[in-house]
């Protein structure tokens, strides 16, 4: 008898009529014949209205009782799906981040799991119960008090749990069917993929297909724990996320060398101008930015004019941090002598992702060849071992993507029903 | 420098602006010179919000879910009041019931304090923080579940808080001035009641005044700790709760026999009418009941009709609980052979209380000389050394009251402006 450790994403628990289908499928799960361990995150949109509470009476929340005030919404929804359960006459218990021996550090708000020992919770599946746990929450090993692990930690709390108890699975539960080859919102033709490695669904994730969170994925394959990505709304397999060679064998037949083409509306683009070309220049610039707690993504110094000696750099960061960069840089624009700085926050990121792309050369080529017969302009160019990423104007996102999905024949000759939204946290 | 508990109730944070009040109230304190220690109760409607949201998944909520489910309540009000105090400058920290040391039995929904070890909390009024403590709620010592104390649990909390670190006083807020001779809402002369004893106040709160919650009283008494009702929205002196030989020694000049008259509307009257007068009947009648968790106040039994041997039972319960113990009762028929079972919801309790009473004959010959000439008719009578109580039909209570305040000079000349409503939990 395997364990199966069962994640919810808020939007699979947002009222109580969710939370009674929620049940019913879990408990299905257990008379399977299954050990099943389940994390919920709360309920619909109980977090961002905690947050709005937190705003109403401080305008810069200690991080520590942030973490208090938001676990509460965990607390919630796995008590009224442990009741819900119990009420479909099978035992249920909820155990805290806490109590269900996520250790971590004492990061307020985006803490590292540092250990699981999840004790209580193989005592009550022994027992023949049912374990419901809060997802998002830990206990921090140092101060003794309650973390949370930030966006996606959720995700990572069941992953994390599936490894300490070596579940045979980690399903993570949302409203979307799976993974698919592009956003099926913007581009009719996408199709689930069924297995897709976890590299592939990092290089996904990391360009904004809003699937699975990078850290979640990063625990699972750093332990090997299959995930399957499924939707609590339906009965169908979804994708499963396993290592690359599990991948290309299911796949040897028909080796797919691109697995999907993700896209990200919330970048922003910020270019200094006329920053002198000497030694030590670019890395003063960089440590601003990254004393500000910025997360830069693509990097494009251009080659500098011979005449002036002068070149421009450009980066892309995350929109809601486009301020505190800019302020920070403005700082430096004595300093290092640069002429201005452009600020676009209307761009959008279009990346193909495939671990085939290593091996199949012109790959990049038939994507740029692609994007410049839709009439999209690449403003930047960056690329891994199993993607490439281009820069274009946000309103051509979407022609972008659709050019992409087309060019590598990605898409099913039937359209299917979809329903595709965010996974929570 | 003192340590000064408070507690706060759900009214005085029922929104953000209640929140940020009662933060300035509580750095106030703190500016005063004093380490500070809140117990805080969760706000406004949550704890009914909640119980709706269990009901809407089961019928009967398992006790052990219900109370981890109704602790978020508080876990959401302590977060948000602290950030509310960081706001103001000064530093502030939260501790569920488990991490302030609440240790308790494992009644679920119900549990009563075994100890309390307020480690982390002396620790952080050492630092010259401010303690803010979930109230309601604490961990089994058993079981390491999440326990809460019912009813009055945050009042409870305060105290045993209190207790635990030997602090001057245990200020109780909520959105009264403090105790009062009457309720104000229904006697326009009601007068707050500077000092009155332990056991005035039990006995008051157990005859339906709606000011503190016998436990926490009984809990003060027992440890001799101070307490000091009023509101959170006045900087008046409320109404000091302490030892009676402090009253007696505060009020010699004047000693006043009766304290205050308090009344009870949420009373039922359940008659067994014609019970055989045999040894064991009674017995048997109450064990019915008691085993179907009903709490019975006033018992009377008639004298039986020489004529029958058959006597009538009756006695008041709270309403909320007059189906199951009719239900009960019913069950007993037979064996017992009594004729037939009625149950009257519209009655209500009114009782004066005052330590001065045992030492004053005639208390009781005034209070129902009072009650005939205003009209009222006893229904049951039950007194103790410092109370008398009477049911009357509901329709009487007012008039009752009104008639009791004035026979033992209890009005002000003024009338006083309070506002006056429940304590929260």
């Amino acid at each position: 008898m395997g364990i199966v450790v069962q994640k919810y994403g808020g939007s699979s628990v947002a009222d109580a009529a969710g939370v009674k289908r929620v049940a019913q499928r879990i408990v299905n799960t257990k008379k399977a014949g299954h050990q099943v361990v389940v994390v919920v995150s709360a309920m619909g949109d109980t977090t961002d209205e905690l947050i709005d509470l937190a705003n109403e009476v401080s305008p810069l929340p200690p991080a520590r009782e942030l973490d208090m005030l938001l676990t509460a919404g965990e607390r919630i929804s796995m008590a009224v799906l442990a009741m819900a359960i119990q009420n479909l006459g099978h035992e249920a218990r909820s155990f805290t981040g806490s109590q269900a021996g996520v250790i971590t550090d004492a990061a307020h708000g985006k803490a590292k799991i540092i250990d699981v020992t999840p004790g209580r919770i193989e005592a009550a599946i022994g027992e023949g119960a049912i374990a419901i746990v809060a997802g998002f929450q830990g206990v921090s090993q140092t101060t003794k008090d309650i973390t949370t692990l930030g966006r996606g930690g959720s995700d990572t709390t069941a992953v994390a749990l599936a490894v300490a108890l070596k579940a045979d699975v980690c399903e993570i539960y949302s409203d979307v069917d799976g993974i698919f080859t592009a956003d099926p919102r913007i581009e009719p033709r996408a199709r689930k993929v069924p297995r897709i490695s976890y590299e592939e669904t990092l290089e996904m994730a990391a360009q904004g297909a809003k699937i699975l969170h990078l850290r979640c994925v990063e625990y699972a394959r750093r332990y090997d724990m299959p995930i399957h990505v499924r939707s609590s709304f339906s009965e169908k397999e979804g994708t499963w996320v396993v290592k690359a060679e599990d991948v290309a064998q299911e796949n040897s037949m028909e080796a797919a060398i691109i697995t999907g083409v993700a896209h990200d509306r919330s970048q922003a683009k910020i270019t200094i101008v006329g920053v002198p070309d000497k030694p030590g220049e670019a890395a003063s610039i960089f440590r601003a930015v990254a004393d500000a707690q910025i997360n830069l993504d693509m990097i494009v110094q251009n080659v500098s004019a011979a005449a002036t000696s002068l070149t421009d750099i450009s980066f892309t960061l995350p929109r809601g941090e486009g301020q505190t960069a800019m302020t920070a840089l403005s700082r430096l624009q004595e300093s290092v002598g640069f002429d201005s700085l452009q600020y676009d926050d209307s761009v959008g990121k279009v990346s193909i992702v495939g671990a085939g792309m290593s091996s199949s050369p012109g790959i990049s080529a038939r994507f740029f060849e692609a994007l410049s017969e839709a009439g999209v302009n690449i403003e930047m160019i960056s690329t891994s071992e199993i993607r490439v990423s281009v820069v274009v104007a946000e309103t051509q996102v979407e022609a972008a993507v659709n050019a992409a999905h087309a060019a590598f024949d990605l898409g099913s000759d039937e359209i299917e029903a979809v329903v595709y939204g965010g996974t929570g946290r």
